[in-house]
């Protein structure tokens, strides 16, 4: 018995709810349902919650800038990472968002310092050599005393592309370049790896 | 070569940051991983798509209230349903929370009015009666024209105890009282559906 559909007013969804769901929706990895959810959650949640998480969202940009020396984001002038003497100054590693310094400072593996440069090359998407800090960086690498230069952007294409980019820049500075190694991940299973990581491994395999 | 692993510190996130991950990871569904992704996104953003989020996330609690009749979510004093003149009022679907209004007015087949419980009783959760709107409710059935009262709840435990504790209230009144059918659902696959949900199909079979 189903009658004329008359389709269900999207007006029925208050103006200011609509909104939210909206604004969610805008945010990468969140769709249509997972923003009414967390609207719906705000609207039941105490007032204090929800003022919390808009606060924080104006402070992160009121608050949150690049550091001027490797952009990476910090809340000063240089960053933590820059200021911070117990850091070798002579290894930069450069990677393509500030997201990447926290995986690879959590690996406690590094004590150099780090260059973000923000995005990777992606003609398609409209980004250039322009749009990301490979200036500053051979500019950094001329005016302060590198010894070796890691490129630690993705492994995929443009990370790649990235990489063979500055590789090319940096090679009449003589400087040592780096790149991350390829294999299987830790806790990995031979069968389950792709052909282009499994290549990688027994390109990459060392004596024990 | 892993050096002494002196923890990569969390002051390296700088503390706006560490608190708007820290808001985000308090809705629901979101890890610490989405809500880090969500951030680093937002501070990449333009200024006017966070304030936007900012702002409708204040707006959604200021503005938002619920309706005085139905308790679904409205800005005025009553909802755009129960203001509506095109609504059985005679009919009354009784559902958990404002969310699932809008999954009803979705399936175009409703034109009768509601009423939202804001929960489901759940004595874990130390939810129990006297949370739920459902003295309101005997009050609406025993003031307002209703011949039927649609009991849509979840069909799961919470849902069904409220759906009983409900009915119960209601047998005096001498209302009919009905609920949402159970079986397969469409699109589903016989092989594929728990013995509950067959099993209701079977009971609830029709003639063709």
């Amino acid at each position: 018995m189903i009658v004329t559909p008359e389709r269900p007013s999207q007006s029925l969804v208050v103006e200011p709810v609509a909104r939210l769901i909206e604004a969610f929706s805008r945010l990468p990895g969140i769709g249509t349902k997972t923003a009414s959810r967390l609207t719906f959650f705000l609207l039941r949640a105490r007032e204090e919650q929800a003022r919390d998480l808009a606060n924080a969202i104006i402070q992160v940009k009121e608050q949150v800038r690049l550091c001027s020396r490797c952009f990476n984001i910090t809340i000063g002038e240089l960053c933590p990472i820059c200021l911070s003497p117990n850091r070798e100054a002579g290894i930069i590693c450069v990677v393509e968002e500030p997201l990447d310094v926290l995986a690879i400072e959590r690996t406690g593996v590094y004590r150099g310092i780090y260059h973000v440069l923000h995005g990777h090359l992606s003609p398609l998407e409209g980004i250039y050599r322009e749009h990301l800090k490979i200036d500053a960086l051979l500019a950094r690498v001329q005016s302060e005393p590198i010894e070796e230069v890691i490129l630690a952007t993705n492994p995929n294409t443009e990370g790649e592309a990235t990489a063979f980019l500055i590789l090319k820049d940096l090679a009449p500075l003589g400087v040592r370049v780096t790149r991350l190694a390829r294999g299987l991940p830790t806790g990995g299973d031979l069968e389950w790896a792709d052909a282009d990581t499994l290549g990688s491994a027994l390109e990459g395999r060392h004596d024990l």
